[in-house]
């Protein structure tokens, strides 16, 4: 941990019920501010796409009927969304998109967080500009103007509180290279992208060119495997993206882990992306995650868990617990416990983004 | 209860397992057939501001340093909820609108519900009408093309659970006479609408032709008071409307009915009460409430709730419980008890509209 970092820490600590009471819109630079730091030094700047969740409960019954995978994320197009939309129940709405959760976290937890997103200029853009922002997340990427609405997924919770996404990409097609601001993917300590950033056009090529400015600032950059069917749809690219060094740390659940190297065996496939990147974080549910670095392996436990609500956000979160531990140099054991926390509260709530303080929450556990 | 509502009941107790399989658009038609009705034939139309909540948590000081009324409808302009809006902490968006959440309620008791409301036609004004429509409740006002955007509600919720409310009404302030659709207005056994109608420039036409073309047709007619400063803005409109017989029955809470008689008697209230309408529900918060008719008085015990999470809904969801075991038949104290089941209910979650399917919870309850 750095002095700046200890400073900024503590002081914030003993200011806690001043720093609450503050308008949203000030604490980022307040806290930059406390810790001495430019706008443009982040612990991590997450890119990915910028979506508002529409979620409703259904049984599984509704899944099979209206030909849903279910615990996937599934991509529709504008037809299928009304399609599905009329047949959903009453919702309610919040914001959400994978590496926008995980930014949530992380500025949740007291980390400096940036994103990088496409929304519209329309009502459900303004709402996830003003939700990431009010919870201390830099977000400065221009709305679209004209064209296609801001994207919307669709989420199904089953009584067994797994979800099943149904996501119309809507403006997250137009992210580019245009959008990468140079001084944030420079001054982030790691750059974290979601694998669902292949399935829109030319992102890949904002994540390519984030990268390489990464990179040539020294930094790190790292990615979630996202969901089974978008490993199977990108697997040689993500492959590359490892073998290659264009990616330093890699987040997935098991069933991604399996997709990528096609096979049934975890012990084998976590043995191949031992090879292939510097570092990766496996999920496995209840049963907690496993961390591999080189021939260094951590086991780390999930929290207890009552009641399952709804499991949206819970890999997000943990990238967000394992990478706040990470850019505050916590040792790989207290990183996986901090996911393991994060995405625990996660998913005892309805929606992606936990309504507790994780900071807090980690303090009161001990781990922070 | 009449032989359709047997038949209609029972059918729908033994199908429930299908019927909540199919499409949410087909449920309310459903309904009508098995019950053998016609669309025009209601057992609540409910008419009320059409508002998307966005909540988010706050601190009391928070209320304080931004003159925010606490458990208060607070009446906002575009320019103030803008201002409002930038201080807000992450929310999340829901349906709300005092009317149309008890129009939700009683079409989540099984009972036939409708809805008089403007929205805008935007994004907000589509999830709106979504939320309602699959509930079951037939909304086809026609959106506003042009002007203003749907209404939307700021509430904040303190630790205490009490919520206070900012109000933009947008959309809401053109509803008017043309609005009101004569065969609902004939055809619903109960035409309930909120004290807040009086706030838009036209409402108040729309209510006063529903209510005469309701009365034509022997229909009642149903109000809540709203909120105490509301009906400080309109105490002697809202007195007229009772001493004239406009309205038969009356909702109100404690504080309401003080601030309508000026008095800080409750007991001296409630005998006033009595004299100046057919019939009235007073709510008491944790102490149940009291239902007064003529000379009849029954008492009604709240349920038990361990954790108060957000009181947002908790009138509008007692009108619910009432209303449908007032138009099923029941006898006062029954109806109170649902009533006080649908609040109690909607008190342990975030937002206006409980989730549970209240039929359920009432035949759980030994209630229906």
């Amino acid at each position: 941990m750095s002095p700046t970092d200890q400073i900024g820490s503590a002081t914030l600590r003993r200011n806690r019920r001043v720093y609450n009471r503050l308008p949203a819109t000030l604490k980022p630079s307040l806290v930059n501010q406390l810790q001495g730091l430019s706008m443009s030094d982040y612990d991590v700047l997450c890119v990915g796409n910028a979506i508002v969740d529409i979620i409703a409960r259904c049984e599984d019954d509704f899944l099979v009927a209206n030909g849903i995978i279910k615990g996937a994320m599934n991509l529709i197009d504008a037809v299928r969304a009304e399609h599905l939309y009329d047949r959903m129940g009453p919702a309610i709405e919040t914001s959400g998109g994978s590496a926008g959760n995980t930014a949530a976290g992380i500025a949740s937890f007291g980390g400096r967080a940036a994103f990088f997103g496409k929304v519209a200029h329309d009502q459900l853009g303004r709402i996830y500009g003003h939700d990431i922002r009010a919870q201390g997340v830099a977000f400065d990427t221009a709305p679209l103007e004209f064209g296609a609405p801001t994207a919307r997924s669709m989420i199904f919770v089953t009584p067994d509180g797994e979800r099943s996404m149904n996501t119309y990409l809507g403006a997250c097609v137009e992210l580019g290279p245009q959008d990468v601001e140079r001084d944030k993917a420079a001054g982030a300590r790691v750059t974290y992208f979601e694998g669902y950033l292949w399935d829109p056009p030319r992102a890949k090529q904002a994540i390519l060119k984030a990268a390489e400015i990464a990179h040539a600032a020294d930094r790190e950059v790292s990615f979630t495997l996202s969901d089974p069917f978008c490993v199977d749809r990108y697997r040689d690219e993500f492959l590359h993206l490892m073998r290659t060094g264009i990616v330093d740390i890699v987040f997935a659940n098991e069933h991604e882990l399996k997709s990528l190297y096609q096979t049934s065996s975890f012990e084998a496939a976590l043995e191949q992306i031992r090879v292939d990147c510097r570092l990766a974080a496996v999920t496995r549910s209840e049963r907690g995650s496993i961390i591999v670095r080189g021939g260094e392996t951590v086991e780390v436990e999930a929290i207890t868990v009552e009641d399952v609500v709804d499991t949206t956000g819970a890999g997000d979160l943990y990238a967000a617990g394992f990478l706040h531990g990470y850019t505050r140099g916590c040792d790989l054991k207290r990183c996986g416990d901090l996911g393991s926390l994060a995405a625990g509260l996660v998913i005892q709530q309805v929606g992606p983004r936990p309504r507790q303080n994780l900071r807090f929450e980690a303090e009161q556990a001990g781990l922070l």
